[in-house]
């Protein structure tokens, strides 16, 4: 079963394997459990391939069945935790965001790029501020839209950054969105030269994000640490000046965590 | 490729796959980049198979290589919080545990059981109270001594929470931990007839925990929703007594949340 000709990309592809993951992510809020039938029609794979990837899934204590219906148990959950893990980005992170959040009485979250998204994987909450409603563990977001997926993105070269905008769904989440391609990049441009990178109200009204990049001990950035204000509190000007140097502050105290 | 002696358990199990996520599992906090002899190594597969998975996992974005080394990109945590989300244990969730924690004036979480152990997914810490240290998104716990996983074992019927008892690592915490298998089995009978359990100081000295069921819209518990407060604000009965009732309200409005 290694080599039908859909899945097929090299020699060295393994094809059990690829469909099975595709099969975990076939999985969601619309599908958490689902027949060997309903599997097989999301996942685009014939019944009988289906079935076995699902038992196996079952073998592996990553899904459970009663005969009929199968769904995912919460050991799929290593997969994920464990990548943070083996980046230093776990609870050993926790404590200096507590602290930095208490320090610039804002709340603060870490970020990584994923395509032309950024995940959040951490946050820790001023006193008496709540995040804001777009800024919890495991929600996406448009890199482009966000300070930290354009501090994230402007590692990359220019050419990979466009490419990247080519694939991406420009939508307006606020009359503040840009979405316009070159303004984009030059968004993604400033943040390199500066350092740091601003949302202003872009993915919610009154919202004002700053991110830092996150570098491990050699120095690679494999995170974004923000910070989340309002304009109710700070000014622009004044994110940038009070607030930016802490973060890349508590940033450089980070790296000696991060692997 | 498909039926080593070692990894087939039965006629339906698509080894590929398992040693593909098996591979993903490898990784971690000391060897978060690999060469192929090195994941071979760890994984304990030869390394023309290692490097077949580990080509597919670039393939698929989940991995990078340098030519020389491997390691794994945000994109797995998909696998992970796509799960989550399936279970409804998402963005949606996060203002009601915010509304809890300033009700209650302590930090709450929620977690889910793993075997024998409790997986933390989600947190809001009260105003001014950071949440105990051991209580992060993603940290593990021994299921018998906290007050969510005896809440969410308390489902299981006795021989099988026996049998997990069997196979589980007791390690004291504190000096209040509980690590005789017959007082387990009683904690997690008391947190059954009582319906909800309570953690006193054995994975913290000072902590106080307790747990109530989050079930579903269908009624079925999938997951635990808990408090943290210390003995120096609150006593065991007041927490019983006060906080309690407060967290099964918020776990009733959570129900019609939860898929």
């Amino acid at each position: 079963m290694a080599k039908s000709a859909g899945m097929r990309r090299s020699a060295t592809f393994v094809s059990a394997f690829a469909r099975g993951l595709q099969l975990i992510a076939t999985f969601g809020p619309n599908a958490q459990r689902m027949t060997v039938a309903e599997a097989a029609a999301r996942a685009g794979f014939d019944r009988a391939v289906t079935r076995r990837l699902l038992l196996t899934l079952v073998d592996l204590g990553y899904a459970t069945t009663d005969g009929k219906q199968f769904e995912l148990t919460s050991q799929v959950l290593r997969l994920g935790f464990s990548y943070l893990a083996a980046m230093g980005l776990d609870v050993r992170l926790q404590p200096h965001l507590d602290d930095l959040s208490r320090a610039i009485q804002e709340s603060v979250s870490v970020s990584m790029l994923d395509g032309t998204d950024v995940v959040f994987v951490a946050r820790s909450d001023a006193a008496g501020r709540q995040i804001a409603s777009s800024v919890r563990i495991g929600t996406r977001l448009s890199a482009f839209i966000t300070a930290s997926g354009r501090m994230l993105l402007s590692m990359q070269p220019d050419e990979q950054v466009l490419a990247l905008l080519r694939t991406a769904n420009m939508r307006a989440m606020t009359r503040h969105t840009i979405v316009d391609r070159r303004e984009l990049l030059a968004t993604v441009q400033k943040a390199r030269k500066d350092g740091y990178a601003v949302n202003d109200q872009e993915t919610e009204e009154g919202l004002l994000g700053a991110a830092v990049l996150l570098r491990n001990r050699s120095g690679r950035a494999i995170a974004s640490l923000n910070a989340n204000s309002h304009i109710a509190r700070v000014k622009k000007h004044q994110l940038v000046r009070d607030i930016v140097p802490k973060m890349q502050d508590c940033a450089n105290r980070l790296s000696s965590l991060l692997l």
